[in-house]
Parts: C-alpha cells; sequence; structure tokens
C-alpha cells in the first residue's frame, strides 16, 4: 500500500529561507610521496616515505574539499594504488551528483564497495571539508565541538635501541612539551622492549604517561609476561599486543591483564568494535579518522559513548593534512579531548603538502583555523611530489 | 606537566572566513494547554489535555529556536510545572553564554542535571533549530540527512472496543493513506487486546504492519499468553509488554518470544540501551527526540547501529512542534527511516501552535520546508492557550 516514493507529496523549498543545496562534480586522487626524515620502525612494518594520496572532492559550488589517505597495506590491504583505482573507479562515480547535505547516503553509497576503509575514509572527509568551506564552519563545529578543546599530543616511539628512544622522548618534551608517549613493543626477545620502557619511566620518572602497542607482534603468553615484567611502570594502555584472532588466547590476555587493553586495528568498523569489546577481547577502543572518516568515526565514538568504554584518538602514520582531520574531530567531544591524541607523526616527514605547517606547543597540537578541516594544500609542493605525471 | 588552557597557544579567527559564532541569551519555557478532542487511553495512563511546554533559546543573533517538551509524569516523573522550573532555573541559566556551535559541551553542561529527560531534550531541539535557522539548514540536512527520505506514518490505536478502533484504522487508511499501526495492549483480562488485534488482521488483511504496545501492562507470563493467542497475527513488534524491572521475568519473555521485543520506558538513555540489549531484556530500541533530543537520539542510533539492532521513531504523545521534531530526525537516517514513524498523534488535538499544520498524505508524513525543524509559532494561537498568564 506504499506508493512509489516519487509520487510522494514533497513542498517546494523555493522561498523558504534554505540555502542551495551543494553537489560533487568529480573526485580526484593524487598519488604523492614524501619521504621520512627517520624511518618508523614497528612489529607489524617500517615506514620510509609517506607514499599517500591527496583525496579531492570537487563540488558544483567550485569549493574543494580535501584529505589524506595512509595507505598500510599490513594492516588494512590497501596500497597506493588501489586507493587511487577505487577512488577513481568505484567510490568518485558512486558520490557524483548526490548531495554533501547528505552525508548518510554517501556513507552508504561508498559501503556498497567492500573494504578499502582508509580510501571511503578519506573521501567521507574530503566531502565534510568542502561543505565546511560552504557554510564557513570548522568540521569541529559541524560536529558540535564549537572553538574545539585543547588537544594533548601522544608521540610514538618506533623500535630503536633504549637511549636513543629516550633521546627522543626528551627532544619531544623539550622541544614541544609532550609528556605523552606510546612505545612500540613486540620484539623478540620482549626484554628489548621491557628495557625501554623501564629506561623511559627511569628517565622521566612519574610525570609522564607511558602505553605500549605491539602491533600484534607477541603471542598472549608473550604479551602476559611482558606485562608482568612492567608491572611497576604504570603503564595506561596495552595496545593490539597479541592478534585478535587469536581468539581465546586474546581473551585470556584481556582477562587477566591489569592494563586495560586497546583494541586497534581489530575494531575498525562498528561492529568490528561490538565483537571485540562483547566478546571480551578488549577494554577501550582506538578511533582513527583514516580509516573510519567523520561520519563512522562518529558512529564508533558514539557506540563507545553508549557501551561505557574509553576511546584514544591514534595515528594511522598521517601526514599534515590527515593530523588535521584526526585533531578535528578528537577536538569536538569531551571523549576524544579527554586523553593525548596520536597526532605527531608528521613531524618525521621532510615536508608537507600544506601551506602553513602544523604546530606542536606546549604538549599541544595548535588547532587550524579555518573553514573545514582549515588547511590549504600548496599547489607547487604538490607539483614536487605528486607520482602521477 | 600539562598547562593551564588558558596559556595555550591559539590561532586569531580573524580573517580565517569563519561564521560568526552565535551564542544563548535566554531560554525560556512557556506552558500551554490544547484539549484533545478524542483522549488517548494505554496502559500507564490517558491523555486528555496537551499539557505542554514551548521551549524556546533565544539568541545573541536574534534567532530564535523552538521545540515541544511533553511532560509524561508516570513514565519520567516530569509534569508541565517540573519542566518550567528545570528549564528557568537550572537548564537555561547553565546554557547562557556558551555557543550554539559546541553542542557537546550543552550536553555535558545540562547533564549535570539527574533526570529531566524532557526537559533537557526540548532545549536541546530548540538549540538544534535555532542554529539551522542561523546557517539556512534544515535539522535533517545538519543530521547528514540531505533533503530527507520519506518517512512512512505508523498511527497508535488507543483502548476501545473492537469495532471503533477498526472504525479509526479504516479512517486513517482512507484519509491519509496509513497502513502500519500500533496496537495499545496490556488490559485484562487480555482477551480485551487480543481482540482488536484479531479484528484489525481481519478486517485489513496482510496489507497493513500491525505491533502492539503494552506499556508494561502485563507479566511476562500473561505477555507469552496474549503473544501465543496472537501467534497467527503477524505482528511486527512487540513494545514494553511486562515492566523491565521485572528482570528475570522480561529475559524470559524475550528468550520465548517469536516476535522481536521493542524498548521503549526501559529504554530511555544510551547505558540503559545498553544494558537492557545486552543483558538481554529487548531485541529492538525505540527512539523518541522528546526525551533525547537531537544530540543523544543520534548516540543511541549510532549505539543501535554499532550493535546491530533495528530501531523505530516512537511517540511522546507529541504536538506538531514535537511531531516535527521527530520527523527531522527520523527523515535524516536509513535506519530510522526504514520503518513507519510514529508520527500521527497530533491528529487527536483540537488545534496546535504552528502557522501551518502539518499533513499526513499517502501513508506518509509531509516534511516541513524551512531552516531549523522547518515550522513556525502562530504567536495569537500561543497566546490564546498559554497557561502563564
Amino acid at each position: 500500500m506504499t506508493p512509489p516514493t516519487g509520487s510522494l507529496p514533497t513542498a517546494s523549498t523555493a522561498g523558504s529561507g534554505l540555502r542551495t543545496d551543494v553537489r560533487v562534480t568529480r573526485v580526484d586522487a593524487v598519488p604523492f610521496s614524501i619521504p621520512y626524515r627517520k624511518p618508523l620502525r614497528f612489529a607489524s612494518g617500517e615506514v620510509h616515505a609517506a607514499d599517500h594520496v591527496l583525496v579531492r572532492v570537487h563540488t558544483d559550488a567550485g569549493v574543494v574539499g580535501i584529505a589524506e589517505a595512509p595507505p598500510r597495506p599490513f594492516t588494512y590491504g590497501e596500497t597506493q594504488a588501489s586507493i587511487v583505482a577505487v577512488v577513481d573507479q568505484l567510490l568518485g562515480p558512486a558520490l557524483v551528483g548526490r548531495s554533501l547535505h547528505d552525508r548518510n547516503a554517501l556513507r552508504a553509497a561508498m559501503h556498497r564497495t567492500v573494504g578499502n576503509p582508509t580510501a571511503k575514509a578519506a573521501v567521507d572527509m574530503a566531502v565534510w571539508d568542502a561543505l565546511g568551506r560552504c557554510l564557513g564552519l570548522t568540521v569541529t563545529a559541524m560536529l558540535g565541538g564549537g572553538a574545539g578543546r585543547p588537544l594533548r599530543v601522544c608521540h610514538m616511539l618506533g623500535f630503536d635501541d633504549p637511549a636513543v628512544m629516550v633521546a627522543e622522548a626528551g627532544r619531544m618534551l623539550a622541544d614541544h612539551g609532550v609528556d605523552t608517549f606510546k612505545v612500540k613493543v613486540g620484539r623478540r626477545p620482549l626484554e628489548l622492549d621491557v628495557a625501554v620502557v623501564r629506561a623511559l619511566r627511569a628517565e622521566f620518572g612519574p610525570g609522564i604517561d607511558l602505553y605500549v602497542d605491539g602491533n600484534r607482534g607477541w603471542t598472549a603468553s608473550e604479551s602476559l609476561r611482558a606485562l608482568r615484567l612492567m608491572e611497576d611502570l604504570d603503564l595506561s594502555f596495552a595496545e593490539e599486543l597479541c592478534p585478535a584472532d587469536d581468539v581465546l588466547d586474546r581473551r585470556r590476555l584481556v582477562r587477566r591483564s591489569t592494563i586495560p587493553v586497546l583494541a586497534d586495528e581489530s575494531a575498525t568498523t562498528p561492529a568490528e568494535v561490538t565483537r571485540e569489546l562483547l566478546s571480551g577481547a578488549a577494554d577501550a577502543v582506538s578511533i582513527k579518522t583514516a580509516r573510519t572518516g567523520f561520519t563512522v568515526s562518529r558512529v564508533v565514538l558514539d557506540l563507545c559513548d553508549g557501551l561505557g568504554v574509553e576511546v584514544v584518538v591514534g595515528n594511522q602514520v598521517d601526514g599534515q593534512l590527515g593530523t588535521s582531520c584526526s585533531a578535528a574531530f578528537a577536538a569536538a567531544h569531551p571523549l576524544t579531548a579527554a586523553r593525548a591524541a596520536e597526532l605527531s607523526n608528521f613531524l618525521d616527514m621532510s615536508d608537507d603538502l600544506l601551506t602553513e605547517s602544523l604546530r606542536i606547543e606546549q604538549g599541544h597540537l595548535v588547532l587550524p583555523v579555518g573553514p573545514g578541516v582549515g588547511v590549504v594544500v600548496d599547489e607547487e609542493k604538490l607539483e614536487h611530489y605528486r607520482r602521477d605525471r
């Protein structure tokens, strides 16, 4: 008895005081490569260059929204070339002609393609950026976060000798006031990593916040042993120490750990978050806009809010554009701004695409100011670093 | 080592292309009373007049946002006078001077007052309405829903004789094309209600969608017996047949029911939704903007999305303003627009406050067009029906 939608009565919007609609005309994906000054090494891989993709959403208002897609093949199965292909061939065509105001429809349209989280997230964020530019609003304000909350920064320390990692932490503290560190662990013998964490705590005392990230490098038993050896080191979180697909072992680890276990690459969609939390495979969740964009990151956040678990805003080894996106999201919500967010990886890159560099001062990211995500691409730099010409 | 927030480096927004901020200057609450042409009777009470409260959020942009608070003492413990008092004395003062763009902070500020869901929800919705008017956007678009999805309407049938209830359903079908009915049940002997549902199915055949709402009127055993007696009547949902505080009995009901059990007054906050769903006391959740506003309704929706359960947009016996709010929310999301929403109670009121009446045609609500929630209060009607002068 339901009539076809096309025949439903609708009211005209003429003279209603409503803004004109804005629609997607084109989505493009530009691969670029910027070398790292210092490679980042961790249990599941290492990064020597930012072989990322700039995603641009063009609109019929003439405004262009931007975002950055950092491929991580060993976590999501995406490469720079696959992201370009998926945006060009699937996501872009699915969005052309659609309204920026109907982001829920854009999400559904992109969801028809399975996987490819980083490609989808970048398109989603570029849509929000474009809309913010049209409206003269920051993404943070669009997310209900007003002018944004101050964001403490957590710095990630990749594999190295204890003395080198302590020196890097010391520089971050002295130069940027950063006092929260995520230490990459998961090596064998695990005493290598325990020695690093112990050296950090010995050097900086109780004034710094420390957590560890195993990137699935250990077994559950090794993880429990490592946690036991670090019991006196006051860790805040233990992230992905062992694989989530070690199903029973992972639950045993979580049940017996006195440190809250943070799910990252095991909880990349709302359904995965539900599965991992409800099966007892995690205590808290890392949110990365690089893989869930703004639209789905908020679903994950609301899910964690409703389930009553903590979140950390993580880093997919983002460049400055990606970091700006993470920050726009993190600054909008009390729950995400409650803890230091992982926003400093860009410091190890030799350059970036933006006209103005992000800054970390007094331990906090200085939030970009401007509509959308708040940053602008330097066209000359893009010409220099792009790899498609 | 974290510096006080006041001393953090911040960038100036001058010349940034950002819109000027908009702040709350005053919140007022106007009690009004509009008689019902036909009272609505159900297991937990009956409604003879809409003794509601108009909530208005005034801003320094000169724009005023509006929403409607319908007190339901037997569900939430609120009365018309308590809502006026809480808005005047607690919620309003907590919001004055704050930015409409920082709705997450407004939520936190209101959350300091315990309970009073209807008062808080109306203030929240009036904030969104004001912001939509400032931006020239509908609330539906602000929620990411573009121009909105078509909304099928479900009509609620209050207690009466089978013939009277069948006649009312027939009128709704003939006059408005409405083909989804929620039948109030929970009377004793329960055969009274079973007879009504049977009469409806006999009269209209398989072409209509039927579900039942017990408003906690039965025990779990009575509920199971009633469901058994209605097993051949193809019900879509069974809502709050017995009290959620009958903890074990309710779980037994849900475990044994072949009809999905819809939680309404037992799941009025994100935490309650989590508790009821995870304890096996419900299969699906009713979302009412009248009690969770737009901000928290979206948290509930995202929570249900992430947990993988269905939602229904319910009705707190709203007037047209409240119905417009429900519709603005329901039309924004694929999950809420997937099923008929309860949007027709206003038809039984003798009048309303709006300049232009809502319409239900071809089974669908005609969405108001205009910024914010899209409707305007008729000042003469308000003068006539207000009860504070």
